[in-house]
């Protein structure tokens, strides 16, 4: 029945059942299909596989890893994993497991809610590559379309809230709330801070959390028992609350602003377009999550959470914001702002360690409002709340309270029946109700809702009115809704003129050329591991079997999630050495931050509570020193040696000086200089030895799959970034997915969750991180089918091709660029630095010269000025073909050829291609050129930069510092095209 | 359940059984929801349709309408139609019919396999807008994508047969095989065809149907008895034959061409990885179809027939064929070769009537080739081979006779047990076999099968030699297949270097972006209508339980399937005005022939042989001509009057002198010139009261639906281009379905089909049109889609919207050109031609240049040069905004301006921008620019041509002449990208 729909013909249904007890004689085995996924996973084919061997002088493709991996940690066995699913054999199972959950109409509401995801949306962003595989914009001028979104989410934000600044998303809603504590806690310098009992529960649990290592003490209060003084940084109030009232804020926020006490509101961008915004309440802060604005529930996520402050807060915003600069043309373009607020830059005095945020999702949330636009909004809003008030009609007349007299989509109701008569009955009809421990019930509307949907809902409680008469009824009620809203919103253009379909889908279609993706050449970043994202693994992510869940659904309902998180779970700790993996944390950030808390908590538990220092490497991801910081820890610096690698001296005179309060060492391993430590074993021994626990930073795990493993050589927990290793498409910054695996004595100390217990949760927990129990389950089966689709043998390949693609580069490039650091066998792992720091004497040539440079050879530039300042880091995946590495590296040489002809004066200091790089069409085109080279050097500088599929960049370089200082985050006012010739 | 796989959240599945019940007060009715379909389909707001009606001097819309309909054929009520559902109703209600399929295992052969469609293809291909909205390429500078697709697929098919020439896609294998007796014909002027008694069987109907007219005698003999003449044509051969047998067809060949008879092989492209092609048997010409490359089922359709010639025969192809041909800068580029051979160009002397073909299937096949690669089908082709070894073991072991003992893929077996006994087991495990009527039995395997399907057939027939044993044997016989392949193929290195996901995706993202479409911008064809295709429309075509169902499959297995066509032919009907639906016609051309089979079927019953004269006005399209020939009547011409219509004087005097043999008058409505006729209803009564019957062309019914009826002025029967008017996105050249409409005098006679008799197909029916009963069963879901999101009301404004549009547009644009046609009240229909006729004597200019020109503006061309010569005709449909319809109009008001300085001289008579337009990106960026206008006059010449978006033809303009004098319908040779710095 299952196989109706999706992506499958006939009969594969029940085979990977049978799989396991097949004999070995089979067909399968004798005539195998042509099609191994791995081999289409991997981008060099056995020839020039050979081939780059060969250059790299060596005899086959186990020297190589023989001679980068360290002999004591290599891992001398096959890993222990299913062998190999085909695609069709992968969906099908993934259907087997989809079909274990029970897809209900849930109206529990509590952050989460039904929404209609507009078709076109899904097949033309979340369905396509050219949306979905893009980095995160640091590159800005060839990321136009992604920020054009992104500037549309942040102007839906403020306009929606009243608020002046909007942020591009955070992870969700809770977190989101959790960033406004540590904001207020830095910006009033106190420490207590007051909730609202009436939060949602999953935004209380992270805060207090969250609050705990800051040394924030949390009231959770009744709004009405708030008192404030001089100790009180500040309030959160959910609007509307948890439980649907509608409330007055103006009096608590006066009190709280008399004290000098900030005010927080987590609020409903759907309910704001009917009550009255926060910022004109002049809360200080707005948040919550955009899910109902056309994002599946999806069991949890990924959905994009909002943020927004007050102007004079904008430098303490959380995460990544777009801002409105010029171009070398003068033209406006967008950027990321501000960025000297992130953790990449300011370390461990971030004002977050928040990274990967929610990108793709915040696009879509922001294309659905320029797809309803502000009436569309409106309308969808009122026909919510007049369900709701049709509902609540029928109920009061049937004998049940309305306890919340104010609503607007969510219906707090004391029942004269038992609460379980009432949930026999919606179970008959399958539907989930929010269930309150006194026996209260809640029930929250959604844009979904349809006659037959409030027909059952009364039904459930006895009404036995017709709903026609209710209608009735409503219509002529003329009561007002409570602290409704006055002003407008969405006025600006782009919100009112792509409602038709063939004009936003030619709208998104412009966004997507304007940004270079996978789709379009290799993204070489070093640490992020742009690789395949393949049409199958991102297949059963659309389904609603997986998309349609409420996160906090009975589990018996999820039961298809829980068997896909264990059999994951099994093969992820097979691939790590690790006991135990929490799915909860939503980015690389979120599972250091609970990985470290899961080691404080051990810690803890066990007498240590002084331990508290973190040993960080100075090469370090800018995100552990901030998580460390987050985690109430104090980070020390370690040194790093000739080779990249940890400065063992340095490191054990720190260890020891610090011993007694030695809580954690947090290493990149391979180095994020690119180099398998030798040390590693010695490193972790030492750490254990004096007392300490070992973080390993999972980023570079691309280097390790089937060839050793962290909990093999002593580590004691990892994040795993999912959207690296893993293969979930970054999103142009978001989703990813940062599950921890630990061993066994950490086990007992995982997060957990107040409303769904993850499976395995124990009380030791240090608590929780995420809004959802398994955070973005919607994007775990991609990660799973990359697993099962390469088998043991194809993930270690691709770990080796990973490996010998980055050494080919290498050596290719070695010739004409100093290769910073590589082990002593002169090879690196899977990523490589390339030094740019020798140019800038003779030539004025910079890293960012060259990374712009590369834009006009169609290329994405690699990490630049990271972990070395002024270098680029070369992560090439093993997905990309030998043509593609070779193109690549034929750019730079190319563009070092050029830096030489600055050098011998052939080409001007100030006036040369690679200063005033990235060529935009319109300057190559334009009439006037007096510039000191020609338009060819300019546009087509290789052979294989074809004008009829070049990839241009839409804009000239961007000036950061003019956008910093005229900094505006919200869409640009637009001149509407007037016809030259209309009458 | 259902539910759990695709696009639509949970508890919607019922409601539409409900909805024709339901009371009128629900919530639905007084809070609707924000989303109206139409709102989405039709491109101008309410605000721009009430701007636009301003302009044209009128109160409201329906004034329009009364002006531009006779008052004679008005239809004066609404269309009965079922009230519009929303997206997610739709979506439900296909899932519940499609739940009423059942997709069982069908190893039926005939020509029909199931396949592996690679996701990635059928993501980014099928599912993609940027691949499926084009138009046919006849404006090759901006349609290079698809055409290099195109010339792949050649490419292909000349390699996989070894002929010399192959074409760019027909209909299905049956209608090429029809198409190769008639060129056999044609070339020998012999009427005698013998056919292979085991072809498939719909091969041999549809052959006989279309032969008849022609004259043709076809002898259905077996192999061995036939007997070459000079009387005989050529003769056709399937190969493997229908049963499976892989005979040597030396002897005939040689035989056949002593006597000068062409020689013609059915054959399968996968069989020939294995097995010696017909090109090298010496044959003339060789067809099949391609489905099984990756082209789902689709319950008989759209897939792609291919059709290759030995050189010699090439201006005696059928349909389109992609030649290379080299641009204005000398750059090699491909375009439609050899045209003249065209029905567009000879009318009835054309090679054949087909227009529309199956270029979105014929480029996924040519895909799946270069995702395979040579060595990947032949790995394909050799495993199913293996598989079927193994399978014939096990049955002879068992004692049945494997009656072929030469066999590829299909067995052809006399069982030791009843058929009914076998019948029963398989249905058990849910198979389809194919029954042959002597109690044989036939097993064709292919690319998905797996252990357990072989398991399962053996299970069937009774065989219990464990599958490993007979596995084991088979791979000790050393015995080869006989007549097996020597040959190469697919050595060029298109199939050779994308066989990494990622490399493929590039690959099919760079000449997605060379094609215009509409995620571009309009597409104003008139006669063509490119409207919208939206995604929900789209959605359920991907759907296995529509897309992997055996066109043969027992009926009970496509319940599903028909119940919509049902459904679908009610609403039909109601549009139409007719009583009578058949779907199977599968094109345009199609439909028109099987049209006027149907009229002289009916006539011929009558005692009215003698009738074979048809009345075609001068301006028809091409096909009409070509049609009524190929139906073999007599073509006799009518006069158009100078409003655009028929010029009723002459049309009296040829009835009446051709009165005795009136057949029929063939006439589109509104006329090809946008005009609706006054005299339609009186133009009907004449023709009837002659004698006649009357065939009204479909393609101008997007001016009619909801407005008037063609079954109620008169009309007998009409052809629906389904991928005009209903929405069908038009692939860049099909597919497009081509269902006939009749009234109830002529339904008797409609097609029929030797295999499955389409619901209500009679005895008296002339014949067969396709090789499935019901033609491209699996897009006909997208047309349901339009009519039923829509609604009654949704329909008629869309079809006044597309008479605004085009009226708004003649308009503003009569300021400027010379409209050439329009009613007395001075306005035309859904489009309009502009007259570019005048320029030619001072400027040069022609239609032509402005066609390219637009092109810089980033526009397709109307339809250029038909109806009128030198003219452009402009259908804007309803889909677009008032915003594209003013740049579009500028745009051609730029140009006119343009030629003004032309004829002003400031502007060089030949060094001008619309002479030397299109311009690329290479012409303005190069250094040289020698151009007597700028570079921004070429590349920018208008205010909204923003370099940031535009599109820009990757090649310069194309030089037919060359192209058809230096014929070259293969992949030019490539030079391989070299690095200049690989040591």
């Amino acid at each position: 029945m299952y196989r109706i729909i999706q992506g499958i013909g006939p009969k594969r249904s029940l085979q990977f059942v049978k799989k396991a007890a097949r004999s070995l004689t089979t067909f399968r085995d004798h005539f195998p299909k042509n099609d191994d996924f791995s081999n289409r996973h991997i981008g060099p084919t056995e020839e020039e596989a050979y081939q780059m061997i060969k250059y790299l002088g060596l005899k086959d493709i186990d020297e190589l890893t023989n001679r980068t991996i360290p002999d004591n940690i290599k891992l001398t066995r096959p890993l222990n994993l299913e062998e190999q699913l085909d695609e069709p054999e992968l969906i099908s199972r993934l259907m087997k497991i989809a079909e274990n959950n029970k897809v209900w109409r849930s109206y529990m509401g509590m952050g989460y809610y039904n929404t209609h995801v507009p078709n076109t949306i899904l097949r033309n962003m979340f369905e396509n590559p050219g949306w979905t595989t893009q980095y995160t914009p640091y590159q800005p001028e060839i990321s136009q379309g992604r920020l054009e979104g992104l500037i549309n989410y942040q102007t839906l934000v403020c306009d929606m809230t009243k608020m002046e600044i909007g942020n591009a998303s955070l992870l969700d809603e809770s977190t989101a709330a959790a960033e406004a504590v540590a904001l207020c806690h830095r910006q009033t310098k106190r420490n207590k801070f007051i909730i609202d009992s009436k939060c949602h529960p999953q935004t209380i649990a992270v805060c207090l959390t969250r609050s705990l290592p800051l040394g924030i003490d949390i009231d959770i209060v009744d709004r009405d028992k708030m008192i404030f003084d001089k100790k009180v940084a500040g309030f959160l109030l959910q609007y509307p609350d948890t439980e649907g009232t509608v409330h007055d804020m103006q009096n608590l926020v006066e009190e709280a602003h008399k004290h000098q006490c900030l005010a927080v509101c987590a609020t409903d961008l759907l309910a704001l377009t009917a009550l009255k915004p926060p910022g004109e309440y002049d809360f200080d802060i707005a948040l919550g999550s955009t899910q109902r604005f056309g994002v599946p529930l999806g069991y949890g996520g990924p959905h994009a959470a909002f943020f927004a402050v007050k102007d004079k807060f904008k430098r303490l915003m959380p995460g990544r914001m777009v801002g409105v600069s010029r171009d070398s043309n003068g033209k406006d373009c967008y950027r990321l702002a501000l960025q000297t607020r992130e953790q990449h830059i300011r370390r461990n005095k971030a004002t977050s360690n928040i990274c990967t945020a929610q990108a793709l999702l915040a696009n879509m949330s922001a294309m659905y409002a320029v797809y309803h636009g502000p009436k569309g909004l409106k309308h969808i809003g009122t026909r919510v709340h007049k369900a709701t008030c049709v509902l609540a009609a029928g109920l009061r007349k049937t004998g049940h309270v309305i306890e919340n007299e104010h609503f607007f989509d969510t219906l707090h109701i004391r029942p004269v029946y038992t609460p379980s008569e009432i949930m026999i009955k919606a179970n008959q009809k399958k539907i989930n109700l929010r269930y309150f421990e006194n026996g209260n019930i809640g029930v929250s509307l959604d844009e979904t809702i349809e006659d037959e949907d409030v027909r059952d809902l009364l039904w459930i409680f006895g009404c036995e009115i017709p709903l026609e008469d209710l209608i009735k009824e409503e219509e002529n009620l003329t009561e007002k809704l409570k602290h409704s809203r006055t002003s407008s919103f969405l006025e600006h253009e782009v919100f009112n003129k792509y409602q038709s379909e063939t004009e936003i889908v030619r709208y998104m279609k412009i966004l997507e050329n304007k940004d270079l993706s996978l789709v379009h050449s290799m993204i070489p970043l070093g640490s992020c591991t742009m690789k395949l994202n393949s049409t199958t693994e991102m297949m059963p992510s659309s389904w609603p079997a997986l998309s349609s869940i409420h996160p906090f659904a009975p589990i018996e309902q999820a039961q298809g999630y829980l068997q896909l998180f264990l059999d994951f779970e099994k093969d992820l700790c097979e691939i790590t050495g690790y006991d135990k993996i929490s799915f909860q944390p939503n980015s690389g950030a979120q599972g250091e931050y609970a990985g470290l808390r899961t080691i404080k908590a051990y810690l803890d538990d066990n007498d240590q509570k002084h331990r508290v220092v973190c040993l960080i490497p100075e090469s370090a991801h800018g995100t552990n020193p901030a998580s460390a910081k987050m985690a109430g820890m104090d980070v020390i610096d370690i040194k790093v040696n000739k080779q990249g690698g940890v400065d063992m001296l340095d490191l054990k005179n720190k260890a020891e000086e610090w011993s007694d309060k030695l809580a954690a060492l947090m290493i990149t391993y391979p180095s994020t200089n690119g180099v398998f430590d030798k040390e590693i074993r010695e490193i972790c021994d030492l750490i254990h030895h004096l007392g300490g626990q070992v973080y390993l930073d999972g980023a570079n795990m691309n280097a390790q799959v089937g060839l050793c493993r962290p909990g093999d050589y002593g580590s004691d927990v990892s994040h795993l970034n999912l959207h690296k290793t893993f293969c979930i498409p970054h999103g142009g910054g978001g989703p990813g997915m940062g599950p921890i695996g630990v061993k066994a004595h950490l086990a007992p100390y995982l997060p957990t969750h107040p409303i769904v217990r993850p499976a395995g949760a124990r009380h030791q927990s240090f608590g929780t991180v995420s809004a959802a129990p398994y955070g973005s389950s919607a994007i775990l089966p991609i990660s799973y089918a990359y697993i099962k689709l390469m088998g043991p043998k194809g993930l270690k390949r691709a770990t080796q091709m990973a490996i010998i693609n980055a050494n080919y580069m290498a050596k290719r490039l070695s010739k004409h660029y100093k290769i910073l650091f590589t082990n002593n066998e002169g090879f690196c792992a899977h990523e490589f630095i390339i030094d740019c720091r020798n140019f800038k004497t003779s030539t004025k040539i910079v890293a960012t010269d060259i990374a712009k440079r590369l834009q006009d050879y169609g290329f994405h530039a690699p990490t630049m000025s990271w972990p070395v300042s002024d270098c680029l880091m070369i992560e090439p995946t093993e997905s990309e073909s030998k043509s593609e590495l070779d193109r690549y590296c034929d750019a730079l040489i190319s563009i070092r050829k050029e830096i030489d002809m600055i050098a011998e004066g052939k080409l001007d200091l100030h006036d040369n291609p690679l200063k005033r790089s990235p060529h935009t069409i319109q300057d190559v085109t334009a009439s006037e050129w007096n510039r000191a080279y020609s338009r060819e050097m300019a546009a087509f500088p290789a052979e294989f930069v074809n004008p009829t599929s070049k990839f241009w960049p839409p804009v000239g370089r961007i000036d950061d510092i003019y956008g910093d200082s005229h900094f505006q985050c919200r869409c640009p006012p637009v001149t509407t095209y007037k016809s030259a010739y209309l009458d």
